[in-house]
């Protein structure tokens, strides 16, 4: 699968994927562009099924954590850099919200390489975004340190089922030249347009009783409530964590 | 150039890059993973001489900020989606931290698509990590409404170089199985003990007076008052677009 077919995958062959595989592709994935090459990451590999049964509920449960062999927690790290410098006599000052941002950032762009190479190895995967609405729990499940942070889970295996590709916003409404020009109010309403108007959506606004799709998003899905406990949550194991000094 | 093969490039050819290259590529790199399909992301494409002069300091004066033919800004956008949800009469709860980190995550996965679609085309690619150093300078430069953050910024051009790989970790040091796993002290001085013998390692250390390379990131590189000031920026400029309520 190429990038441009990729889609996500949630239902998995009950094969198991070998372990030298996915450690050759996290090897390659890591030439990612990285800060400094300070390679600000760590990944931790789930097989165990304990292990996958502690993560399930803090992934709401979603069934693709119990139906994949391999789970990967893609974790911000600063601690191993950090050791190393202390035990160098170096006085490391990476605890704060920059460093943070930096160790998240190189952990994304490894993340997204691991998962283009999965994807053209004949792998499926799928992004939990969950990972960071508890982060503390994942945390603790997982063990992680001072100085590291859960940022991308992703769910590994032989995909066993074939979706559709979902819909993309035209590239020009994502694409500003120059500067940010403003969106008209018709520009936006052209923008989503044809989103609104395939089938799936407008069942979820009929089975949800809302008037329209963005309702659907703001008032069922990515609620204002949710997001504002969930943010504080989030700064609070930051906090813990030691990357708001 | 494949992701094995992968190196930042920094001198580009005094050639043009095709935009409907550069769109393609873009359309392409969207279909990374996003949370609940709401692409929260824009990229402002400079390729203004004026723009690049006014960017090029934001970016510490690094020369591919004036050597590239083009420069793409990748920027965490709630903006869009919220004026849609305005627009729709629902009540878009996005102007928080959680929302930010989506957003960040988005654009990161999206960015680092588009760089492996761009090196597969021939294109190289350098990540400048300082768009987060000055965020202010970067938002008022591209005229970035409310709810969007600069995250990355990716400088494109045909290479005019052709540098060795650098080093990277061992995999196994990444890893870390079911649980992360402390690193013993002689693990971590194993760990880094191949990059400190590098010999533009140990020239650093010479040139900067310093003990060890450990000192030349604390002490040189990613200082601690650099990273506390540059902390409390990202934190305002985070506050003034509306992500910190």
């Amino acid at each position: 699968m190429t990038i441009k077919e990729r889609k996500t995958i949630r239902k998995y062959k009950a094969v198991d994927v070998d372990k030298t595989l996915i450690h050759s592709l996290l090897a390659t994935a890591s030439r990612a562009a990285t800060m400094g090459n300070m390679q600000l990451y760590s990944v931790v590999e789930t097989r165990d099924e304990s292990m996958k049964k502690a993560l399930a509920p803090l992934h709401f449960n979603q069934p693709m954590v119990m139906g994949a062999p391999v789970i990967l927690t893609f974790v911000a790290d600063f601690n191993r850099f950090t050791r190393w410098c202390e035990l160098s006599d170096a006085d490391a000052g990476y605890d704060n919200f920059l460093s943070f941002t930096n160790a998240m950032t190189d952990t994304l762009l490894f993340c997204q390489n691991f998962c283009t190479l999965a994807e053209e190895a004949g792998l499926g995967t799928c992004f939990l975004g969950t990972t960071v609405y508890n982060p503390q729990g994942v945390i603790d499940t997982l063990k992680l340190p001072r100085l590291t942070f859960p940022v991308a889970t992703i769910t590994v295996g032989y995909p066993d089922e074939d979706p559709a590709q979902p819909d993309r916003l035209d590239i020009a409404d994502i694409i500003r030249e120059e500067t940010y020009q403003a969106f008209s109010d018709e520009a936006i309403r052209k923008a989503y347009e044809y989103k609104e108007s395939l089938p799936e959506n407008k069942q979820f606004v009929e089975i949800n009783g809302k008037k329209n799709l963005a309702q659907v998003f703001t008032d069922c899905r990515y609620t204002r409530r949710d997001n504002e406990a969930m943010s504080q949550g989030m700064v609070e194991a930051l906090r813990r964590q030691g990357f708001l000094k």
